[in-house]
C-alpha cells in the first residue's frame, strides 16, 4: 500500500469520526475534549487500518465497516486516555501532546473515556447491516474490551508490576492489552461474511507482533536517543519479553510472530494480499502508534 | 408491591447477576473486584425494578428483560465507581462500605467501570431476542450512557460546582447524570412492545423526581442527625433545587414532579397498576439508594 493511498485512507476515516462527533456528541460538555481525543493529528489508525484491509481480503466493501472502525478506533482512544491517568501509567504526553487529563483534568479525562466506550457501540447499533451482524459485531467489541479482553489485560499489567512475570504471563498481559482489539478489528470484519474462523488466532498473533516490536523500538529509541530507559516503562516497572530475555531473543521472537501471522493470513483470506501489506506496514514501522 | 415480593425479585436478580460474572469474567483478574460492587449487599435495584415494573405494565414476561436489567445495572455500578473517585466525587464510602478505589485502589477501580460497561453490551448481545429488538435496546443503553446522557450528565454536574447555576441549569444536570437512565429502563421495556412513544417523557419526569426526592432527603438527613451540610456535597459544592429555591419550594416541585409522571403512567401503559407502585415505592423510600 503506498503512502498516498494510506494517507487517503487515513483523512476519509479522520472525516468519518469527525462526522460520528457531530452525531453523538454535538451538545456534549465533553464534545471539545473528544475531539482533541479521537481527531489527535498524529493518530495512526492502525486498528481501522486493519479492519479496512481484512475487508479487502475478504472483498467486503469498505462502507460496510465504516462504523466497525470507528467503533474500534473509539474504544482504542478510550483505553488511551484512561491508560494515561495518574492511578494508571501516569503520562503527561501522548502523540507528542499533553494527554487528555494533563489538557482538560483528570475528571473530564475519566468522563471522555466512558462516553468514547458508550459511542462505540451507539455506531455499531445504529448501522444499516443486517442486525444479526450488528448484534455480532457488538458481541465481538464488547467482549475484546471488557473484563477478559482490554481492561483484564490492562489489569494483570498492573498487577505484574509489582510482581516477577514470566514470559508465559507477559503474553497473556499483551494479549489481553493489545492483541483484543486486533482480533476484535479481524472479526468483526469477518462476521459480514460469516467467516470468522481462524481470525481469533491470526489476531493474537498479529497483536503479540506489533506489541513485541513496540517494545523492542522503545528499547532502541531509548538506548540511542535517550541513553538512558523509557521513563514511563522504568516508573512503572512494565514486564516485556526484551526485559526478561534479551534484545536478540526478542527479536527472534518478533521475526517468528511474523512468520506465524503471514502463514495463517495466506491461508485464510481469499485475496491475503491486503492483509500481508499491511502486516508489512506494521513490521516496518519505527514508529510507536 | 408487598417488601417480601419485592425481596424475592431483587433476589432473584442478583443470582442473574452472579451468574452473569461467572460466564463474563470468571478467569479475570478483576472479578473480585467486579463482584464486589455488583454485589454489593445492600444495593436496592432500582432500575432493574423498573425495567420489570415497565414490563408488567406492557405484559412482557421478565425473562425477556432478565438481560436489559443486568445490562441497566452493570451501567448504573461503573458511573457510581468512577463517581466515587477523588478526581471525581471522591467518596471513600458507598452503600456503607469502602467505595471501590479504598478497597481496592484507583486503577483497579477505573477498569472495574470500564469492565463494567463492556459487560453490558455483552450481556445486550447475547441475549435470544428478535436482533432488531436487541439491537435497539443496545442503542438506547448506549445512547443513554454517553455524552449526551450519563457521561454528559456528570460532566456537566463536575462543570457546575464552579459556577453559580440556575434551576434549569439543575434539571439538565439531572437530566443527564439520573434521568437517562430510568428514560433507558423504560424504552428497553418498551421496545420489546414497539410502544415507546412517551416513555422518554415519563423517564425524565420519573429520574428528575428521584433525584429531587434524594436531595431533600439527604437535606433533613444533614440537618436532623448531622446538623452541618453533608460532607460530599459541601466539599463538591453540587447544585440542587433545595439550595436554589429552598426546602418548602423543593418539595412543592418534588410533589409536581410525582403527579406528571402518575398522569403519564396513568395514560400510556396497558396495566398502569404495576409501574404506578413502582412509582409509590420511589415516592416512600427514606433511604438514599
Amino acid at each position: 500500500m503506498s503512502n498516498r493511498s494510506l494517507n487517503n485512507a487515513r483523512e476519509r476515516f479522520n472525516g468519518l469520526l469527525a462526522q460520528s462527533i457531530e452525531r453523538h456528541a454535538k451538545d456534549s460538555p465533553l464534545k471539545e475534549a473528544i475531539s482533541y481525543v479521537l481527531l489527535a493529528p498524529e493518530s495512526k489508525r492502525l486498528r481501522p487500518l486493519v479492519i479496512y484491509a481484512a475487508g479487502k481480503s475478504f472483498n467486503i466493501s469498505r462502507e460496510l465497516l465504516d462504523a466497525a472502525a470507528c467503533a474500534l478506533e473509539m474504544i482504542h482512544c478510550y483505553s488511551l486516555v484512561h491508560d494515561d491517568l495518574p492511578a494508571m501509567d501516569d503520562d503527561d504526553l501522548r502523540r507528542g501532546r499533553l494527554s487528555c487529563h494533563k489538557k482538560f483534568g483528570e475528571a473530564t479525562a475519566i468522563l471522555v473515556g466512558d462516553a468514547l466506550q458508550s459511542m462505540a457501540f451507539v455506531e455499531l447499533s445504529q448501522q444499516h447491516l443486517n442486525p444479526i451482524i450488528q448484534n455480532k459485531m457488538i458481541n465481538v467489541l464488547s467482549q475484546a474490551s471488557g473484563p477478559l479482553g482490554l481492561a483484564g489485560g490492562q489489569a494483570l499489567d498492573l498487577a505484574s508490576c509489582k510482581n516477577k512475570t514470566s514470559q508465559e504471563q507477559v503474553s497473556k498481559i499483551h494479549q489481553g492489552k493489545t492483541a483484543s482489539l486486533f482480533i476484535a478489528a479481524l472479526c468483526m470484519a469477518a462476521c459480514t461474511k460469516n467467516c470468522d474462523d481462524y481470525m481469533t488466532e491470526i489476531g493474537v498473533h498479529m497483536g503479540l507482533a506489533f506489541q513485541l516490536q513496540d517494545d523492542i523500538l522503545e528499547n532502541i529509541k531509548t538506548s540511542e536517543h535517550l541513553g538512558k530507559p523509557n521513563d514511563s516503562d522504568k516508573r512503572n516497572n512494565k514486564p516485556s519479553h526484551v526485559a526478561l530475555v534479551g534484545m536478540s531473543a526478542a527479536k527472534d521472537l518478533l521475526d517468528s510472530y511474523y512468520d506465524e501471522t503471514a502463514r495463517l493470513i495466506r491461508s485464510n483470506f481469499y485475496y491475503p494480499e491486503y492483509m500481508l501489506q499491511m502486516l508489512d506496514m506494521i513490521d516496518k514501522r519505527n514508529i510507536i502508534t
